[in-house]
């Protein structure tokens, strides 16, 4: 192994702790007329590398995307440790009562004031398949549940 | 007009303004398995919105990915001031003595200690299409020249 790389277990390790602190990520999505598309996104709750939670809004053109094609990435990176995370997945969009509660919060009723049963929210369950850390120019990349 | 919109005159204008001092923009590609791809990037030049200039290594996997497949979106975004920039298009990887000398700055030979003409970099140049402009809650879209 060399010392420029992470092992698959010290990547994800380095993954999830970045993304457990992370309050803003940014979500690419195949977009329109075959361009890929970007937003930033704050999660609402991840577990371990393998499932990042996101709200959005029913009128958003991101659930569109995803009805279309459900393939994503979600991106993370710090200047200032110069780390970088980037996981490849799929997202699902989900409507039901559990997932809408394990994800609610009660800041979320600025934009949602009926809470957790809010009408136009909807939950967006990112899974990762592979995911890379790269940290002060070492890298490693590892795959889902590894 | 609603004022919930933005003239496209007016969102050009601001989506210029905050591309021109932007410090780092995320970069998006049509990655490999059909995923879309992500990356922070410091623009090296801002060309009105209708060029972003960027320099890479010719190791980058978005080479690669960029060969397959030009299209492309850029995004930034400012929580403090609630802005959001989005940009389509396409990359053009470039190679020739005019771009590497117009795009060139002294702090890439940290780098490319081989100044503009290192051969391990390459000029990539978006050309924009299309973009959107977003800021408190207003939002507008334009074309590329408009």
């Amino acid at each position: 192994m060399s010392d420029k790389r992470f092992s698959p277990h010290d990547a994800r390790d380095g993954a999830e702790r970045f993304l457990g602190a992370a309050a803003t990520l940014f979500v690419a999505t195949n977009g329109s007329h075959g361009h890929p598309n970007i937003r930033a996104m704050a999660p609402a709750l991840v577990v371990r590398a393998d499932h990042v939670w996101f709200v959005t809004h029913l009128e958003s053109n991101k659930l569109i995307e995803l009805v279309k094609d459900s393939k994503a990435a979600v991106y993370g990176c710090s200047a200032d440790s110069h780390t970088e995370v980037r996981l490849w997945g799929t997202i699902a969009i989900l409507d039901d009562r559990d997932s809408r509660r394990r994800i609610w919060r009660d800041d979320f009723k600025r934009t949602f004031p009926g809470g957790a049963d809010d009408p136009s929210m909807r939950v967006l369950r990112f899974d990762a398949v592979s995911g890379r850390f790269a940290k002060d120019g070492k890298v490693g990349t590892f795959g889902a549940g590894q």
